[in-house]
């Protein structure tokens, strides 16, 4: 039996006695098969002594079975990782930061409390996926739509308190969330917001309530579990189109990023936008990169291969959801903003009047961005075992792209890594006013390959701090890295969240590790 | 001399004196005829012993002098009250909660730090104003707006961190706030977001950093001083339109909030709306009241007032944002939806393309809707002293409007308060998704008077909570009151709040009983 760390044998078979009564025994598992399945299904520690094996799971149904697992771990110091679904397999999965860690298991905790149509928003537990949502919402016909991740197996209330986010106009998913009920350490249920108010009519319809405002604590943070959460949904648009801008030179990026800022702030322009580039994913398809390699081509260079095979420099494919005039309206005003930029070409894509069946949409559809839950993303990604992204958040403007084709570029080189080792995505325009980077490193059988994924991993962590960039979310392996970057005056902000942490989960048992946030009978040796 | 509950004469004369050498003993302010200053310009507690009247006053200029300043009172005990501009006066001034209480004066920061028009965001310190960050842009000639609220001398960073909101699609003010500087009680200044990254190059463009996401810990509360605050500003848009909706019957309102609701998820409508109700106010200014008092008149009495006196019984001004054609085609598209309500009518109002100048604007003109800071709310209030605001959030249906006017008017009844009492408005669409109700009570220079409406506030704040209904905010002489009410599970998200202050403020010096959260040391004598 493994045991968690810091807690003797018989401790331990009392703890789980006792979770068995709690919570049923077959719903305690132990064994290796079972627990292995809790294993990080792409682990960069494949093979290797460092991976974080749990010890044990637990899946609980409801809120008071939550409390009385919580209670019991606080009494014998066993540390928990709170999982919904489990499927950010790109972040770490199910598993736990830490090896013998308990994973806390929330998938049976699968029911839709509510949607409400005429307010647009859900009540959610978090195993409710969100297929499960969508299914849900189709079954009732109400007219609303979810915003699914990419990949839709995950959760809503595991997405959200990520910080995920998916296509549509809802795409920020944190920005979403209204009221939350979480159980602390001490096995508390507490609701936020209006939810603090008994038999509050408002939980799900304004998120601040009176006085702090905590939300924000309960993600990307290991400071209670979450059990219920209020998701804002979208009402169903009339209608959908697609279309695309393309412009034809380097420089026109600048007045590019301009105008798409000026328009998303605007909101005449909303959702995930990903900024592309034929040329340079021309340039990488014959043996070059996207990325500005030292010794690479020019942008002169890169600029007549474009001519030569007319493609743009750069594009962007823009969506638009709402009524048919409206969306032509914007459409409208956004290409006057983008013909400001000489050349600049446009293309119109798909139109869709509302209802459309979605058996009947082309196999191409990005379903994500009409709300519909799906797994082809799985499909569209490289012949790797799996991967890990690396994702810094970057300022909107084209200098700054620039900058990171050549930043990126030169700590490949540096790293003598070939620029096609990884998934590279350029900027995503994935949460109001700002960009994201998405590079997907592979995670392979290879213990030696592993080892320098994880060493580029760590010094492109670096490098993106160097010039200021920091990433939004990280895989459970680089989070301490990730949060020693963010060191302004001495750790301020992470000794805040270590006073936190102390003074809501004075035994530590909630999540240890998580966001580098660790207990404090654990900081020194992790330290 | 007046001195803090709890501190020696001798060590407050000591901190006053340290206080002298780290800000300038031009900038503590001591005497009486200085310190009176900042009482409430109108307390409910006029000419009673239970005003809180401050000891001293402080002004701090730079993060550095308010680290010492802090450092010291940590020291000495001595309870701070950190005031911006202090005009928030209908929830009370720049007065403190509890009287000996410091006031930390933080008008003297009044820079604008930047102001960045590509990406719409400024970053300022506390003590600058909306008249302030208007005029330097006006300067600078910068194409982005401000969205100031009613009265335009608060602060962006007061009224934020307060929850306040405007009129523009800005609204939601703490919505717009990214990144934080904060002084803690220890002195320490930490950055939040990606703040906490050394050099970074996107603390005002993404809201989040990494790790638990702290900011709303700084709304309506007393965890530490806030020093800089970026805030989201909104490109100046092409145009703006005014419109009106009308409709006839009192079930209207059903559809008509529904279809609101429809509109502003789908964000086709924006900014800030009220509910108006023609015939109400006609009622009202006959003799009767907004409200459904006890044996007045029926629905169908005031249907018929209505149609005798061709007003309808609910309205609304609509307020369109940006191109030209956008906010036609979102206008045409509203006025399609309300024509689903029988005898809908429209109005045309008020359109501007801009540039348009200030000066040439009709003297009716809501400034503020067109990002133009102002006074002129003054000239609307009644013929009172002061008044104090009562606002509790609602669900956004037309039920829950008809069931607070009877609520109210019961209550009302109840106490024997004539309904002209005091200034009532209907429900603002002032956060997204939600209702807000506006009460306002008058202060006036008669003790009984104040004595009997304080009792008619907290008899509201009860009969709201009764109903599920909590307030947004409130006035510092009801802070407790109004926590008290957010009570779910034996008071668990305010024993969060305690948990927090005694870790962040081990010496409980930050503006103690803000929102209702003392410090230990005080918290048994006035809970």
């Amino acid at each position: 039996m493994r045991v968690p760390p810091g807690v003797t044998s018989q401790d331990f078979s009392t703890a789980l006695e006792q979770f068995a009564k709690a919570i049923g025994r077959e719903w305690v598992f132990t064994s290796d098969d079972d627990v292995d399945l809790y294993r990080d299904s792409y682990s960069p520690f494949w093979h290797e002594p460092e991976e974080p094996i749990p010890s044990a799971a637990l899946a609980p149904d409801g809120v008071e079975q939550v409390q009385a697992v919580v209670k019991i771990a606080d009494t014998y110091k066993i540390p928990l990782w709170a999982i919904s679904t489990g499927r950010n397999l790109a972040y770490g999965g199910s598993a736990p930061r830490l090896s013998g860690t308990v994973v806390l298991d929330l998938k049976r905790m699968g029911r839709v409390l509510e949607v409400n149509e005429p307010n647009a928003y859900a009540l959610v537990e978090p195993g409710v996926s969100y297929f499960d949502l969508y299914r849900h919402i189709q079954d009732q016909k109400l007219k609303v739509w979810i915003d699914p991740p990419d990949p839709g197996w995950g959760s809503p209330l595991g997405n959200s308190l990520e910080r995920g986010g998916g296509r549509t106009p809802m795409h920020d998913h944190f920005a979403q969330v209204c009221g939350l009920e979480v159980v602390l350490a001490d096995g508390t249920v507490m609701r936020t917001g209006m939810g603090a108010l008994p038999g509050s009519k408002t939980w799900q319809q304004y998120k601040y309530g009176f006085g702090p405002y905590v939300d924000g604590l309960f993600s990307q943070s290991n400071f209670g579990v979450v059990t219920k959460m209020g998701v804002w949904l979208m009402p169903a648009p009339e209608a959908y189109r697609e279309t695309s801008v393309f412009v034809p030179k380097h420089d026109d990026l600048i007045p590019f990023v301009e105008t798409l800022s000026y328009l998303t702030d605007l909101e005449v322009c909303r959702g995930t936008m990903l900024l592309e580039s034929p040329v340079l994913a021309y340039r990488a398809a014959h043996g070059g990169s996207v990325l500005d390699m030292p010794g690479g081509p020019t942008v002169a260079e890169t600029e007549r291969m474009a001519e030569q095979n007319g493609l743009a420099y750069w594009s962007m494919v823009l969506r638009f959801w709402g009524p048919p005039k409206i969306i032509d309206a914007q459409w409208g005003y956004a290409k006057e903003k983008f013909s400001a930029i000489p050349g600049a070409q446009f293309k119109e894509g798909v139109y869709y009047k509302f209802p459309v069946d979605p058996n009947s949409l082309p196999p191409d559809t990005l379903k994500v961005a009409l709300g519909i839950p799906n797994l082809s993303v799985f499909g569209l990604l490289g012949p790797t075992d799996g991967h890990m992204d690396f994702s810094p958040i970057i300022p909107m403007n084209g200098e700054t792209v620039f900058e990171v084709l050549k930043v990126f570029g030169q700590a490949y080189a540096d790293l003598k890594v070939p620029p096609s080792y990884q998934f590279f995505a350029l900027p995503w325009y994935f949460f109001p006013r700002a960009f994201v980077l998405l590079f997907g490193f592979p995670i392979t059988h290879d213990v030696e390959k592993n080892k320098k994924t994880r060493e580029v991993f760590k010094h492109m962590i670096e490098v993106a701090a160097a010039h200021g960039w920091g990433e939004y979310r990280t895989h459970t392996a680089f989070m301490d890295t990730v949060s020693g970057v963010y060191s302004y005056n001495n750790h301020a902000l992470h000794r805040l969240h270590e006073t936190i942490k102390d003074a809501v989960d004075p035994n530590g048992i909630l999540s240890p590790g998580k966001s580098g946030i660790w207990p404090k009978r654990m900081r020194k040796t992790t330290a």
